[in-house]
């Protein structure tokens, strides 16, 4: 019996999936050149089918990836000469910070308490020689989330001042205003409900500049060469095209059903999600400014092993906890390719 | 009609492949957790597999990146402070160079004619200060290789030195000593007939423990940090899971035929495909101790786009020449996923 993913990434995979994984061995997609036109028509696919679906204006390029933890390095190397600053809200937006820390930048850093986030974020005072401010839109560790108004705010404070925001796990659901936010990325193994192995970054002219004067900046996947290659809908070296393809056809699925749906679906299983609240599972969220809509955290009387173990039985899979909170907690995913027929029985788990 | 690639890269997918996949999907690989037991088995599984196929020790780890252009910067940022060594036989090794300098390396560089590489590696002088020599096994652009022994023999002129191979289109077929090679590295979208996405490097303890040494050496897949994650077959970051999968189950097919025997249809085809010899095709690489037995460039009177024109009424396809080539030479791949009917077709056709 196949199993429901509600993990976090990887995470279950979007219901269209296999028939495109099909399409693709047939089509012989995995042996298409990267210099082909035909690879460039699947880039260029793929970008419009995400600039309709999360509304990027052409302002902002779409660029390919390994993994959104390449993009927290090339991020820093590229639009950061001396200095950084972090909001965090969690592990991974802690991780950011220790990679520009780690490149040998100075940061400057605001660090939530777990599971609060920062309701207030444009209150912030941010120091005059921090080029990039980094937040994390949706922090998969926490479960906290930044409006995305907010973002718009603190920008508009800091005009001069790049600005970053992790979409990890909440693209394409996140309404961002890409007139405010320089820098995004995701990866595909959360809501897109891909395998892993591709990353998605999203950056406006503002940042390739910055990188034009910044010297040490690696040597491969520059902005520089990513800008280079984008002109015909190529990339610096061979991508991963397979994983290009896929993210196009379910974007296009996506676009089909439509964002507005996928939020309202989103929202409403949201509400059911946070209902919950007994004496085995209670919301860690409790500001419902920050609460995530796509990635629910609980503090949990038992860990996600015993969880699994008990909704085994519906082939049901949740999360653990992350880092510390392993045992304490579970966290489970509100992504677009989960079934109508396992959530419910996941909340009657739960109930 | 299925097309044959006889592209260098990405190349034809090999012929179990497909059936992998659907199995990948039925099993719900790409949603599992890289940090779960059965993430684990799978890691162990594909080393397993290509210790047995390509002879490795225990003396070596195994670790996966994005691809070998990855590999190429995580090399010099973890083993090189100050100086690289390399002998550049064509555009790869070139670019492997250009990331070298890229980075901030010095750089002793020997440059080869096209297509004559270095018969007598071993009597290169190199300088005191060199920390890494990097070659190139075998050079996709221009089709000429180094002989194994003639690694093994340099490594044994500067034992203190560390001796990296790059062995992107010729693995597993080239037979190396992996005690005169500190460090290697292929892309799977070649002779393992995959899609591409992933990168496999193969580095010993020297390499590590150098790496430890080194400040600047990135935030982002560190030989540090893939050392530390190797002990229990995981991962720094959520890799492309899918794709060790499937490199773990085309590794244990290839073990099935026997690497012997891959390695005896290698040299069998690549005899035939040098034979050819007429007024449209000529070997580019003369001196046979420089020849690929893997990627076999010719001199051509017709573009590969005329020739792709001419065979396709066969469903055959092959690459053209690299850069300032692109018009005047073929590539042709002698990988182990090509049929047989195909390639005698092919021998056909350029007869």
């Amino acid at each position: 019996m196949a199993k429901t993913f509600f993990t976090v990434g990887p995470a279950q995979l979007y219901p269209t999936f296999a028939q495109h994984i099909a399409t693709a061995v047939n089509e012989q997609v995995g042996s298409l050149s990267h210099r082909s036109e035909a690879f460039r028509k699947m880039y260029q696919h793929a970008d419009e089918q995400l600039r309709q679906l999360m509304n990027i204006p052409k302002t902002h390029s779409i660029f390919f990836a390994a993994s959104a933890t390449e993009i927290w390095e090339r991020i820093i190397l590229n639009t950061v000469a001396e200095k950084s600053a972090h909001f965090v809200s969690g592990a991974f937006g802690k991780k950011f910070m220790e990679f520009s820390k780690a490149l040998g930048k100075q940061t400057q850093v605001y660090t939530s308490e777990h599971g609060e986030g920062f309701p207030n974020l444009p209150e912030y005072k941010i120091a005059a020689d921090v080029e990039l401010i980094c937040t994390t839109q949706n922090e998969t560790s926490s479960g906290v989330s930044i409006r995305p108004d907010l973002l718009s705010a603190i920008k508009q404070k800091y005009p001069s001042k790049l600005l970053c925001t992790d979409l990890v796990s909440s693209a394409p659901y996140a309404q961002i205003d890409f007139t405010a936010v320089d820098c995004t990325f995701f990866s595909v193994q959360k809501a897109f409900g891909m395998p892993a192995g591709l990353g998605v970054w999203i950056v406006n002219d503002a940042c390739i500049n910055k990188s034009v004067t910044i010297k040490n900046k690696g040597a491969h996947n520059t902005l520089e060469d990513y800008a280079k290659n984008y002109k015909t809908f190529e990339t610096p070296s061979t991508p991963n095209t397979l994983g290009i393809y896929l993210l196009g056809k379910i974007a296009e699925d996506m676009n089909k059903v439509g964002i507005d749906n996928i939020r309202k679906i989103t929202d409403a299983r949201a509400e059911i999600l946070y209902k919950i609240n007994n004496e085995k599972l209670q919301p860690l969220v409790n500001d419902l400014a920050v609460r995530s809509k796509t990635t629910i955290v609980y503090k949990s009387a038992i860990s996600a092993k015993e969880w699994n173990a008990l909704i085994a039985k519906d082939a049901l899979v949740v999360a653990s906890g992350y880092g510390t909170f392993k045992e304490s907690e579970i966290r489970v995913a509100n992504f677009p390719g989960i079934g109508e027929e396992a959530f419910f029985q996941l909340i009657r788990n739960f109930e």
